[in-house]
């Protein structure tokens, strides 16, 4: 039971920002067309366009993360084509197999940090090619990367300018899966802005669901990427009858830049609990400047820790150690704070 | 711009009843766990299960409609079987190839008003077996219908038991799709209750996107109908993170019987429309007792409706009839009737 | 048994003609490379596109006409899109939802004979635009025919000329399956050639299978059409190792004009059998010019019939008739011929 | 252009050994029921149930060994399951992706000279089954090994029952991939029967296309693991029309133990080579007892061999290293393994 527990297992444990159902309350007997055809759903593209400086973009919003990246890659690529992703990725390993039951494989590449490297990509991508037998083997079509990765971590500007360039030269499409966006944009140091990936990405999503909303994934598209795409999302089960909860989630997030501020909290909150991490003497597995915090400790440590906080063990490092991940959200509050401040200057003693 | 005019387009057009957004609001701020395994969820399964009388039965929430179809159908049927269902079907007409984007063929039978009958699928199944030449076809698996159905009509019990019986003895799966199943319970002549549905379907659904929820379909199944459905919803995209939404909103319906009456708004305004339609010397395409009214006019008419009334045109009558289709909600605001109503007597000057 | 009796049941009941086997013979110990990249293979492509005077077509063999039909609709089809054909047609009604299975919906058309008409095409397509609800219909992106029909009819220029000027009106693929392709060609009415083919339609097959081969169809397609189509071939289990027995076979049918050569038999012995039936006072259910018969006769006659002769019964015309179906092919023998009369001139004392 | 070199590719280069050809010639004007359902299809059945000692049986004739693979594994699996394979195996690296194109991910294990090792299996079964996020992975279903191996080794009885004893113990199905089985058999010290293959593994495949015939894999599966798996075949476009062809090839190859036979003279030609390998000094990169050679060398020997032997490269060992692979068959020629021991012996002097 993790009610008792104070919990750090993930950043989708509260509902929404209050801003949000405050609008969907203000609107909610308003009569608008159906399947994002609302005003309501237009507002939030025009402000996401602004917001990207992309005015020709193409928006989608989605429900789930799942259900955007499966949606969105599927789409993208054609029957005989696979999705070039790290071995960590979301996709490689979160999703039931959610890519593959769309008919396309994964080509994975082994990554550092979360992160693939652009030279692995285009070796990855030349190599194929090259390989006599490549009738025998998916094309690569697509490159899926995540910012922030599921280590927490960022891709730099300069890292993310090679990705793309490397993607054009080769002509494999670009994907962006921002499911905790808000993270990255709230990190101070980063310095990939949404317009840089409107710029560099084909196409990219922005996540509601980890990032203050209730739920929804907007994806952003570079113009006519995928023609028929409100079709194909229908046919998936994907397009959201009354599609305005999505648009009023979107419309708030980006008005008065609620979505940077959101990812701000949890930014704080994280390097608090790094400090103390690092004060305590314990090691910092990944070193991630975002909600996701990856601790090493010993496998009694960390079954004394879970007396009181809940968490994710996320690897084990033999013969005695583990790997366990906290994260901060936009609702983490200053109390849950000290009681894990609290147990983690406990566990010095065990 | 449906905004200007009183619309009777759909019963998806407004938010969720106020209820739901309030206990949305207040347990915003909780912790749970998520992807469905929270307190709330569990609570709402256990008030469907009370209704139902179905101690027994497996309780899954998804978002959507067409989600809901797609991912119970594909997840019943074998790689080699077909779904029997009308032709004026939900999943036939309107999910954009939905079922057919899973690897399934709709066996497609004849309708009386929306309405297949258990003789036809009777038929249908030995003819199918007699036929020398049913290797080289798909093998019927299951039979869908809905209730109520896309005309509005009703199964009654005895309908109902036939059909199930009929299934039973020829070993195909039903399932009743209940996206407006709230109208069809509130009818006050309606004899099929949920406990009929649970005993005599293997698995329903209970539709929250058209009954006042902001979206949400709770699916019923018999015990064990699908092993590992979970990870099946979760690979489709399907399973919401934050699936507390959903149970909040389904403990809400649930709960004083909302669902119920919400549907009895729906059932009183549509029931004085059709009082009107009659009066006025229209007819009813379909004799529907639920929320779904079609009637039959000359294009001038309905033309001339449209300039103050959005509304559906369903169907063409050469050479200058048409049928058009006028939808009651939960929502249904008195002053919206009473402009309808008013339109529809000036209708007899044109 | 159809052993003992004498079988007017289908064009693939024997094996190959003589001459490919003794070319199989002739090649058989020479090394080659394989999946289609065998000197044999190339040598046929080159001899179909002098034939069908295309010499920028590709050209690919497979083994299985369903294999065929669902390897290219699926491969030229979008995700989004159906397939228009006749409710009768192959894909629809003999291949066991493999379109279905491959994801893509049938968009069926009536018939006349077997045949659509383009008019019906152009209705269907502008309906489907003008539909305000067509986002939730898959879009129609291609139009499936058969020369000869299901019913053995064919196709004029003129008609194939309108299908194929509505086709690309209106922006869909237009696909030929010639699966019988021999018996039309040899039909000396029949005014539409291979050249007519590769100009009309965007894909064809020519037949093997069921005209004088052991297996195998030839796919005639517009060049750039599917890019990296072997891929796909190769990954739908369909890309033959040893290639070169495709291309053995189809080098053969296509070297002094065989293919032609053995369709003529069939319809020499098939208008002698329509000849006499229509002699002792039998209906031609279907005036097809072709290899398949369709005779109308009372169920007893056709269970008198059956003593001797294996058939297909096609169709039941209640209360007491049957439509039968006959088959000749290029192996057919006089003797059975013969019989098959005899059996006829009795069944009027029945 | 392989024409001019001696070639030792692969063992698919040939047509069919003589026998069949002769038998084809025999039977071709025979008149037979399509589909399988000819009496060559059952009297090649009758032949292979009794040479694995395993009168219960089923068995069902494909064409190509993608095929088979990808309608067995998809057709066995539930849509929530992954197949366990080793990262080597033909179903990952070499088949285009077609098992992800059915919808199923596959789940790698590393390998020894191509084998996986039940251990291993069962400790991945049970850390899915421990880990608290498996409802986000796809679940085990089934293991798929071949034998021999894509390194030409094999696993001995001890190995198989170990796998198959973990497999039931964990309730997946075990298919043994034998396309290259003839290999296997003919192998003096192999102690894997046809009978131990029928009692260990749920299914398992008898390669023709490599071992002898034109094409054709006999797929032995214990009784009804798949319901109307003929009719998943056809959908799948891999039912043969002329299902005798498959037939009577199969029937040869159990007649007067032919397929052994054939074996035989692959595995004496490969045990020359490697004998002359060795003694030349070379390494053999994995030893492999069956018709596929792994050879270790420069390459700059590797480009002088390839002047006048056709093969292929397998992999790079940087810095300046390459395997080469050299495969025989049950057709390879004396002077094509006198041209290659004379190439072997002059590379010593590069």
């Amino acid at each position: 039971m993790n009610e008792k527990k104070t919990s750090f297992v993930s950043d989708y444990e509260e509902g929404a920002h209050h801003t949000i159902i405050s609008n969907l309350n203000r609107t909610n007997l308003l009569k608008t067309a159906g399947y994002g055809h609302d005003e309501f759903s237009e507002a939030a593209r025009k402000k996401i366009r602004e917001t990207c400086s992309a005015p020709d973009a193409e928006i989608f919003f989605m429900v789930d993360v799942t259900q955007a990246n499966s949606v969105v890659i599927s789409a993208v690529l054609k029957t005989y084509e696979g999705v070039i992703a790290s071995e960590s990725s979301h996709i490689n390993v979160r999703e039931a197999g959610s890519i593959e039951a769309t008919g396309h494989k994964i080509l994975t590449l082994p990554h550092v940090d979360g992160k693939i490297l652009a030279s692995d990509v285009k070796l990855f991508v030349e190599e194929f090619y090259a390989n006599e037998l490549h009738e025998h083997k998916p094309a690569p079509g697509m490159v899926y990367i995540s910012q922030p990765t599921e280590y927490g971590t960022l891709y730099t500007l300069e890292e993310l300018r090679k990705l793309s360039t490397v993607c054009r030269e080769k002509n494999l499409a670009l994907y962006v899966d921002g499911a905790r966006l808000a993270y990255a944009l709230a990190y101070p140091k980063n310095n990939v802005t949404l317009k840089n990936l409107s710029e560099l990405a084909d196409v990219f999503s922005i996540g509601g669901t980890k990032c203050g909303a209730f739920f929804g994934e907007a994806v952003v598209m570079r113009k006519n990427l995928i023609p028929h795409f409100t079709k194909i999302i229908r046919q998936r089960g994907a397009l959201l009858a009354k599609g305005r909860i999505l648009g009023v989630q979107f419309y708030t997030l980006f008005t008065d830049e609620l979505y940077k501020k959101i990812g701000r909290r949890a930014i704080d909150t994280a390097d608090k609990i790094r400090d103390e991490i690092k004060k305590q003497g314990f090691e910092l597995y990944v070193d991630s400047p975002t909600n996701l915090i990856f601790v090493t400790m010993t496998e009694t440590q960390a079954r004394k820790l879970s007396e009181h906080i809940a968490f994710r063990t996320w690897e084990k490092l033999p013969p005695d150690k583990v790997v366990i991940r906290l994260v901060t959200s936009w609702a983490t509050k200053d109390n849950e704070v000290d009681v894990l401040l609290n147990e983690l200057r406990r566990l010095k003693f065990v």
